[in-house]
C-alpha cells in the first residue's frame, strides 16, 4: 500500500492543499524528500496564483492527483543544497516555475526546451520520478532539482514570483516569434496577469504596445499605469477597420473562447497571432485571411530553464516587476474566487513566508 | 458606356469565356492593349487548369467578373516587346502566372512580396489599372507588363506551365517556413495539382516525404510514381497514433472541409502545419495541442516575381516537372469536370497553341 503524503518522506512540510472538485483550499500537512545530492531545499517566501491553479483545483483539465498543493510561481530563500549543487548556496534567494523534472536527454531537453519535454513533471499535482505526487508551492518549503531552480536576482523583489509563469509565458513567445525588435507594433490581447506581463516585457524590447480588450474600462490603466501606447476596443467594428493590418504580432492571453477573425485582420501581412491562453472550445480559423497574408497562428507554453534566468535577468536590468497585490496564506479561497471574476491588478501573490503557520 | 470586350483594346484576341455562373466555357472574341513600352506580348503555348479556376467559373468565391476568360498558368513564346524591355525580346519562352499587376511601392513589393501588395492585380477577372478586365491564359495572346513575366529556362518543356501556379504555391511555403533542409519530415496532404508539386520539390530539397491522404489508393502512385518516402492514411487510428510526432512540417493542400487536428499531433514540437488549400468553412484549431508544442498553424499564397524566376530556374536544374495530361482547347469544360471530380494525374495542360482556333 502507498504510503499516506505526512509519512512518505522524511521532511515534514505543510501547506494548503484541495481535497476535491469544490477546489477549496484547506491546511495540508504532508512531507518532503530528503535534499539529495542534486536538490536544492528552500524556504518558500512568495507564491504566485496562476489562473492555472484555478484549472487544476477544479479537475477542469482532467488531469488532476488530489490532494493537491497548488502554486508555481515560488520564490524562496535556500536552506539546503546537496553535495552536487553548485548553482546556488544556503541564503540565496532562488526561483522555482511550472517545472520540477524533465528526461534531460531528448532533443528538446538538450536545446534548453525542456517545457516540451515529453515526460516533463509539473510542479504540483504530478507524478514525480520517485513515484510520489509533486507538492507545489502553496507550502512552507521545497526540495527542487538544482536544473528546475533559478537564481532570484537581488535586486528583484520576492513577491515577483509571477514573473516565473506568466512573465516567462509572455517573454518567451515574443523572442522566439521574433516579436521582440524595437519599433515593431504588438499586440496584447486580455489585461490579466499574462496580459499585463506581456505589455512590459514588449514595451522594454522597444516595441508599440497596443492593448486589445472587449472592455473599454481597461483603457486608461492600459495606458496610464501599463504605459501601453494605444487601446482597442475589440467590440467596435470601427476601430477594428480602423487598425486593419497593422500589427506584426499580437499576444492572445485569453483563456476564455473568443472569436480570432478580427485579431487575424489587424495583423499585417506576415504578421502572427500567438495564443498564451487555453480556451476551453478549439479556436475557429478562417483560411482565407491567412493564405492572403501569410499570417500564422501559433503557441507556446512557459519557457525552458535557460531561458527562464534569461528572462529573470532581463527582468531585474529593466526594472520588470509583476503588478502584484500580496496577501495572506489564509484569505487564498477569496483570492481564487475573486481572480475567477479577474478582480486583480494583475496577480496575487501569497505571503507564505510571514502568513503560512503550521496547523 | 463602357466599351465592349471586343472593341475596348486595339489587339484582336480570342479565347473561351463562361459568361455566367453555370461556368461553362465557350468561344469568345475580346481584345487585348496595344503592347506598352513595359509590355511584353506573347502568344500563348500551354496553359495549366488550376483547381482555382473552378471556384472562379462558378462565382464560389463571390468576386467574378463574367465573361470570365480563366488561366494563371500560362507559357508563351514573346512576340513583340515594348521600347523599356531587357529582360526578354522576340521569340524567347516565357510564363505568366497568377500576378500581372501590383503596386510596386509598398513595403510588400519592395520586398519582391508582389503578392501580398494590397491592390496586385490578378491575371483574369479583376480590373487592371485601365478599368477593363483582365482575361487569362484560356486565350491566343498575352499582353503583360514585363514585371509580371518570368523567363521561361529553355530545358523546361513549356506544358510544365502549372509551375507557374501549383509549383510556386507550395515552393514558396516550404522556403519560407524553412521547410526546405534536407533531412527533414515533411507531410503532404492531397495528392492532387498543388499535392504532387509539393512532393517533387520536398524531394528535392533532400526531405522524407510521407504522403497523407483519407485514400488508400493513393499509396502506390505517392511512392511508385512520385518518389514519397511514406503513406499515411489520415483516416486509420493506428497509423496517426505511431506517427505522432514525427514531422517537422506538412503542407496541406487539401480544400475540401477536413481536421486538423490529427495533422497537428503528428507534428512534432515546434512543427508548423502550412495550408494552402482554401476550404470554406474555418478550420477547427484546438488550443492546447499547438501550446503544448509551440507548433503552429500557417498560410501562404503563390510567390513573389523573384521567387517565382527562382522556383522557375530550380525546377530546371532539378528536372521537377508537373505531371500534366494535355488536352485540346475544346475538352477544356470536360477536363474541368473531370477536375472537380480529381480525376487527373495532376494537372491539365490546355494545348493553346496548336488547338486554339479563331471562331
Amino acid at each position: 500500500m502507498a504510503k499516506s503524503p505526512e509519512t512518505e518522506h522524511p521532511i515534514k512540510s505543510f501547506g494548503w492543499a484541495a481535497y476535491d472538485t469544490s477546489g477549496v483550499l484547506s491546511p495540508f500537512n504532508f512531507s518532503r524528500r530528503a535534499t539529495g545530492e542534486n536538490d536544492v531545499q528552500f524556504k518558500v517566501l512568495y507564491c504566485g496564483i496562476c489562473h492555472s491553479d484555478l484549472h487544476m483545483l477544479k479537475n477542469e483539465w482532467g488531469n488532476s492527483k488530489y490532494p493537491i498543493v497548488p502554486g508555481h510561481e515560488i520564490v524562496g530563500v535556500v536552506t539546503e543544497v546537496g553535495s552536487n549543487v553548485e548553482k546556488v548556496k544556503i541564503g540565496d534567494k532562488v526561483g522555482v516555475g511550472v517545472l520540477v523534472g524533465s528526461c534531460q536527454k531528448c532533443e528538446n531537453c538538450t536545446n534548453d526546451l525542456e517545457q516540451y519535454c515529453p515526460s516533463h513533471i509539473a510542479t504540483y499535482s504530478t507524478t514525480y520520478y520517485d513515484g510520489t505526487t509533486t507538492y507545489g508551492g502553496y507550502s512552507n518549503l521545497m526540495v527542487t532539482d538544482q536544473h528546475f531552480v533559478v537564481r532570484w536576482p537581488e535586486n528583484l523583489p520576492a513577491e515577483a514570483a509571477p514573473l516565473l509563469c506568466a512573465g516567462i509565458t509572455t517573454y518567451s513567445p515574443l523572442k522566439y516569434f521574433g516579436l521582440d525588435k524595437p519599433g515593431l507594433n504588438i499586440g496584447v490581447v486580455g489585461l490579466g496577469g499574462l496580459g499585463h506581463m506581456a505589455v512590459k516585457f514588449a514595451k522594454a524590447f522597444g516595441c508599440k504596445v497596443t492593448v486589445i480588450s472587449t472592455s473599454v474600462n481597461k483603457k486608461d490603466e492600459a495606458i496610464e499605469r501599463l504605459g501601453a501606447d494605444s487601446f482597442l476596443l475589440s467590440r467596435d467594428p470601427e476601430q477594428l477597420q480602423a487598425a486593419a493590418s497593422t500589427l506584426d504580432g499580437i499576444i492572445d492571453t485569453v483563456s476564455a473562447d473568443h472569436p480570432i477573425l478580427p485579431l487575424l485582420n489587424i495583423l499585417k501581412p506576415h504578421g502572427k497571432l500567438v495564443v498564451v491562453g487555453a480556451p476551453p472550445k478549439p479556436l475557429e480559423l478562417p483560411v482565407f485571411p491567412i493564405i492572403m497574408g501569410r499570417k500564422i497562428v501559433g503557441g507556446s507554453i512557459i519557457g525552458g530553464m535557460k531561458e527562464t534566468q534569461e528572462m529573470l535577468d532581463f527582468a531585474a536590468k529593466h526594472n520588470i516587476i509583476p503588478d502584484v497585490e500580496i496577501v495572506a496564506m489564509d484569505y487564498v479561497n477569496t483570492a481564487l474566487e475573486r481572480l475567477l471574476k479577474s478582480d486583480v491588478k494583475y496577480r496575487f501573490a501569497l505571503d507564505v513566508g510571514e502568513t503560512l503557520k503550521a496547523d
